[in-house]
């Protein structure tokens, strides 16, 4: 038996940003209708890092399918990525392996998917400035998905280094005004995207305006957290997945301190697509999307790329057994 | 970044059963010691068979990793194999994945050898006659596995079917008197393997002769059982993993139904290995080995076989990204 196989520089020739919101957001509205199987990730825990399995099932897609993933912090120092991931895709009716790829661009591509739907249904639909504290590989997908849901004018950015926003700039290709800012300042904006990987709060509720959404990406580990629990408990907070974003998401640290409530949790992501939920009610409004970054949006994304892969004739068949 | 890509059939040229016996062992032998992460094992349930995702790692090893492995009983209809299994190993210093193999055939060679160990371990060292009921795929690596450490002089074998017996003895090339047998003269033996996925118990108690004996193959999911409960009264029961066995072993449904405890259980199989807990104390005693299939075997077999492989210059380096 053969089996697909593609690389991750075949990878980037499939995946459009567009294509890979419309696939995560139909991802959603099936978590949302309860249509998926996604057991939580399970991990192995090294010295200087982790390593998870993510599984997921999508009924509609007829497909399954596995991410294993790595995050080594200390990588970069030794020439290698933090994340690297492999995806392998089975067929539910029999269960056989039928490809396997790079997953490593894939899962940036898919974060930045999450974000922009969350942006789609939860920011302002007038919003025009977007603020970005963090300017690393995460930054850069977010601002790339959101600007295909938005009209974006002026994007704020704030990062601990100077070289950090100057390789930022350089990077994303988006025709707007780009300006390096403090974080104080790159929160006065329409939607805030967050995408540090801190264990201390750095933004504070004041800074924050009414009517701001904002994406909180980098809380995806115990003890992560970016947003001080003051502004968390001035939001309606939707996560991607509940059991997921208690145990490793922004909510994760004032849950565990009991400054928030499983019940102040307005909803999960997927329950609003689906039409379960309602979008944002009002201009005033402060709306926080809180990514852990699920199974569910791999294996959605990574039949995409099958897909689009066999019709341009990428990748090869290799010899399995 | 290249990955080690290595297919069934050169999974086939290096794994010799002594060499994978020895690697269980040890592998047995370390998670007595408590020295791997092993966490359950994840399920994703289609209509007609089941998705699991199986990671270990090994400190001793320095190796991690995730195999991957359907289970699809109605597969050879469609001219598939029931189980099909691709393993990813990954390096714990870095998470980055560095070889994919096919694990099929992998699967069956761990899982004879853990056979063997048992026997090793449990066995009366005087055994000489083996008893077999099952002749499928997993019948054929237990005896492959057991030959290396018992001198065998006579296998009894039971089939449903005069033809599986027949394909059975065509198949396997020890040196001894193959001879088919019913159920109960099977059970006439000093070491029995059972391998059958039945839900009802087809060994009945009163048929097995004090000091036998008996690796409990076929059962590893929920409702499955080959031996009757009354017989497990009687015996001293090794699993391979508590947690494991409870959920999907022979030893599921008598726990279950109440018909025995888990104080009834003696131990696991690496606690014997690591000298933590004695090996058959005496000539009459029955013994059960209930196997289920743990991830660490899958490691330390695919561990075994990336290092063959590459003194062998086996395999391929393919683009991973």
């Amino acid at each position: 038996m053969k089996i697909f196989w593609l690389s991750g520089s075949e990878v980037r020739k499939v995946l459009e940003i567009g294509e890979v919101i419309k696939a995560v957001e139909e991802a959603f509205r099936q978590h949302g209708l309860k249509k998926v199987q996604m057991p939580p990730k399970i991990y192995l825990s090294f010295s200087n890092g982790d390593l998870r399995a993510m599984p997921a099932y999508m009924e509609s897609l007829g497909i399954a399918g596995v991410k294993i993933v790595n995050s080594h912090p200390e990588n970069p120092k030794r020439g290698l990525p933090t994340v690297m991931a492999v995806v392998i895709l089975n067929d539910p009716a029999t269960g056989a392996p039928i490809a396997i790829m790079d997953g490593s661009y894939l899962t940036d591509m898919r974060t930045g998917a999450a974000g922009a739907v969350a942006v789609k249904h939860l920011a302002r639909k007038d919003s025009k400035v977007v603020g970005m504290i963090g300017t690393g590989r995460q930054a850069r997908t977010q601002l790339l998905a959101i600007n295909e849901v938005l009209e974006i004018e002026e994007v704020k950015v704030a990062s601990r280094s100077s070289e950090g926003i100057e390789k930022f700039v350089k990077d994303v290709s988006i025709e707007c005004e780009i300006t390096p800012k403090t974080i104080e300042e790159a929160c006065k904006c329409d939607v805030l995207v967050t995408t540090t990987p801190v264990r201390e709060p750095i933004v504070k509720s004041e800074w924050i305006l009414e009517g701001t959404h904002i994406n909180a990406i980098g809380a995806d580990a115990p003890g992560k957290e970016e947003l001080e629990p003051a502004l968390l408990k001035r939001a309606k907070i939707v996560v991607d997945d509940l059991a997921q974003a208690s145990h490793s998401g922004e909510i994760n640290v004032p849950l565990a301190k009991g400054v928030i409530k499983i019940s102040d949790i307005y909803c999960e992501l997927g329950e609003i697509v689906a039409g379960k939920k309602t979008e944002r009610t009002n201009k005033e409004e402060i709306t926080i999307f809180d990514s852990t970054g699920l199974a569910i949006q791999d294996i959605a994304a990574a039949h995409l790329v099958y897909k689009k892969a066999k019709e341009k004739k990428l990748g090869k068949m290799i010899e399995l057994f």
